[in-house]
């Protein structure tokens, strides 16, 4: 492995267990010497995760579909600067539960298709893809029932029930067919070992 | 007067006296029989009063100027659907105190010349533009002395001095000059009633 810093991120719908396994790559890279940053969006920096807080709570129409654009942008920008750009710059790994790729779906297809806009919108203000994106890919009924077994106010998302989550899986998968460099599909459908050691395998491969 | 919607918008700089000359537009044109939304920004909705308190309260450090013209842009979205889109609709005067014209200064100018980013967000998410604008234009020695005598929490952008004051009242200036059709400009620095009556002549002109 080289000592460069390195951007990870996890995509995949809810309940495909992507969190876990950024979580467990996290304490693997750890513990073979790496210095890593595990983060998550929307928030992973101060000032992101009052703009969470705003985007996720209270009425899920309060925002029309643009302004949240805006707001998952300028959360975005903040945890890139404070938080992600630092680490890289500092040679660190740093692993990211959800990214751009995200906005690309939940925001940009669910409510209307504003893919053009947010892309427009992310070529202006963000810029950074990763350097490697692990799509955690899931049959959407295993998904949705895993994601309601877990508590947790911040249901707005969660609550779009199947058809959303079917959509979002058709194009998760298409994004990575968009982006073949630096996407690695992973059938997250197995044992959690399997998974996790397809991803191990993916990283060390990236980070060689 | 006929009964379109109007967007009326007054801009200037800390001190100037255009939040006193907007409600005093207001009241005069509802005596006229004419239904007025009185307005400001950031905030005018429910949603951009929220971003206006992330963004105005706080270490004047806490957001980058990229993010913190994102964030502004978020809010004026929503003031735009929620507030100023609707009056324009049912045919009333909308008058606001600041809009894009003070992100171009303000946000576009102080930290760096970011002008040219503020444009190309605006065309992308925001769009409109006022229908007239008055620039209430003052030297800004006596426009900070009237600022600091005021109240109020939200003291950063007043903070920042003589100097960032008068590059503003050069900017807005100069704005006015790129934007002829609906720019007014209007001497702040006579009695109030003086500019209360330029201010209601060049509205009537606009509602001719």
């Amino acid at each position: 492995m080289t000592s460069s810093g390195r951007f990870i991120t996890f995509e995949g719908i809810d309940g495909s267990g992507k969190s876990t396994q950024a979580r467990l790559l996290a304490e693997a890279l750890r513990a073979r010497g790496r210095e890593v940053v595990l983060t998550r969006e929307p928030g992973g920096s101060p000032g992101a995760e009052e703009i969470r807080r705003l985007v996720l709570e209270g009425d899920p129409d309060r925002w029309s579909a643009e302004t949240e654009i805006l707001l998952f942008t300028a959360a975005r920008r903040d945890h890139l600067e404070r938080t992600i750009a630092p680490a890289l710059a500092a040679g660190q790994v740093v692993v990211c539960d959800r990214f751009a790729d995200s906005t690309r779906m939940y925001q940009g297809l669910s409510r209307g298709d504003l893919r053009a806009l947010v892309d427009q919108l992310h070529g202006l203000m963000i810029g950074r893809e990763p350097d490697l994106t692990l799509l955690i890919d899931m049959d959407p009924e295993l998904g949705l029932s895993r994601a309601r077994g877990r508590k947790g106010h911040e249901e707005r998302f969660e609550d779009m029930g199947i058809e959303l989550q079917r959509r979002m899986r058709a194009g998760f998968l298409a994004l990575a067919g968009e982006f073949p460099a630096r996407f690695r599909v992973i059938d997250g459908g197995r044992p959690m070992e399997a998974v996790t050691a397809d991803v191990l395998a993916a990283v060390e491969r990236e980070l060689a």
